[in-house]
């Protein structure tokens, strides 16, 4: 695990986003809010949170770190059957918080597909990607989309 | 989380894949091995074991389940400089393993993005999705592509 | 942890209760569901049912089990502000789920109290039991109440 | 999970109690030490401890905090056959540590139960609150009792 | 993670040991019950129980199993001023425990190290071995000591 | 768990080592690179990693950290079949990394036995210690050896 520890405390955010290609009944389901499980967006939002809290146990050598704020989105697009998720990570220390945003969107898409897998098994985990960072060293990304 | 207690105790294998599209600058470091926090495909490897172990935790809904087997694979595309994630997980349950097989392959792609992003933040996670799956009562199911 | 080698694999069930005195500012805000951290309610559940698979971390004696199903429910109570929690728990093994039911209605009913602390902190945790069990060797037990 | 990045750096403390109703043969085996699994309250106060540190694991949106003291204690109480539990933590950090408390306050108790349940299940888990706190934005609270 | 699908489930134990060499002061800290942590012991086998149920964690490639007994002994012995620590695990299952067992001895003697280190800090772990297995493909397995 | 909130934050640093004896038929295995389990060494260095970063977890009375780095390295050592492993922590905070050291080690060696018991089970965990730490109130230390 590198050393950080000569880095600046500075604030730091991250912003990633996925989403996940329901189809078109999975993606009814979700709309109609018929899954026997429960509230898929309420689970997956809690689920994105606990992953992005999770972090440094999933990715191995990533730092822990006081995570100061999370805000999850999701948005449902008809076009093409599908969820996006965004998740917004904050917080004020030595390392970036980009692992932290990715591992909370991959935690809420997992979540959506174990939500409505009973609709069918098809649905794919799409583009996964880092849209913003900023703080740190290395400056600020902003992702070319 | 669902009662699976009437359901048998069969045999339940998934296989479920991703990539990671990791442009020419990080393709190039993971196949010269150049990475200074260690060994890549290693270190996703056992990410990805962890993340099949750890699926209850991380996928509020899912069933504890005792996994009998796991297997990882990598396998890098030149023609897209992408690594492409194949996970299959075994075990003799009430209950599949499709979500632990997605798991373990979030868990190998995001840390080949943690071990790769010193070469930039661009890549994406790509199509994690289940390909294969057998046993249990809904019987086997194999993704069209 | 007490050898449970010679004991017998039986369905087991187990339930149990607990309530949150909320006052009347936070059964308002409960109610309606004004509380900005999300919903309290979905979130609870999502704690529950995570204590419940959580408990031989958080209690040093208990053997880990595969939960099989778990059911949350909850019940305001205008009478007294306060709101009802059970948690119903089923496993196949070979120790009971007593403690997985309490531990669910423990992480459910702090949660609620986190979720609404922002009205006031005067909340009470109340009478957390266990209502019934059902399996093992010790047979049924039904609480008089 | 709120947004915490503004909030002052103070030092935060929280003490908050509960009891187990154990009636009177949990009771006896508790003063006498009886207890076949070991002993009942040094168990009690590592799962406090335990559950302290657990907090951000098991409450969804509490955030993760450096816990810079934990101190647990226990009261005998023949008069109802009770045992009290009290559990103060302490803190220097952007978010109190209320919810540290009362999780470390369930933990002691639930552990206190599953101890002691051979002797019979009727026990109660009774008015877990929070007692006291000082630091932070929202400045000091007392409960009135 | 092996395939074990195909094993037969049969009872399996294994016995571990290993020992902390404490040197005078910390050997008469602990013999006194000096420790203002707490009870060195009792904390001690609550830690040993916790890894033993941990190892699927800790250690990468172990399956995940049903623990049915854990037994933690210590005998202090004062010829070298050291504590021995031995620890038995129990399970049903395809896979043996004794990484379960030596997970144990492991926790349990770090955490006499870490309650007993305000003395110093020169105590050594020492020879943590498995002494003993049953059970499984391999047959039993007793060390020549 | 003691107070260490009067404690100034210093960089502290903690060394710690040692060994395993894995007798010649693993030693063999292991500088063949022969495992069928995967590769010992960099499976070992992650489970290092991990230990460390959950020593509050495994370890009840320490105070959660954030860690700054971990190093851990490797040495064979033909002459008595032994590998040799040796983790480095620095941490800026309130309290010492001796503990995540000494856990870094434990995980790095009882990881190394798992890859490599196929081979024999009679290998020993041998003499795990710290070597140095720095910071914090109580100074230097280096242990004669």
């Amino acid at each position: 695990m590198v050393d950080v520890g000569a880095k600046e405390i500075t604030v730091r955010t991250a912003r990633a986003a996925g989403s996940v290609l329901l189809g078109p009944e999975a993606f009814d389901a979700l709309r109609r809010g018929a899954c026997p499980k429960g509230d898929v967006l309420a689970t997956a939002k809690v689920a994105a949170v606990q992953a992005v809290k999770s972090t440094p146990a999933l990715i191995p050598m990533c730092h822990s770190i006081l995570i100061e704020a999370v805000k999850v989105d999701f948005a449902l697009k008809e076009a093409d059957h599908s969820v996006g998720v965004t998740v917004v990570v904050k917080s004020s220390g030595k390392t970036g918080v980009e692992m932290e945003a990715l591992c909370g969107v991959a935690g809420a898409c997992l979540t959506i597909y174990d939500m409505l897998k009973y609709t069918g098994k098809g649905m794919t985990l799409d583009r996964i990607r880092l849209l913003e960072k900023t703080g740190g060293r290395s400056g600020d990304y902003r992702r070319a989309e």
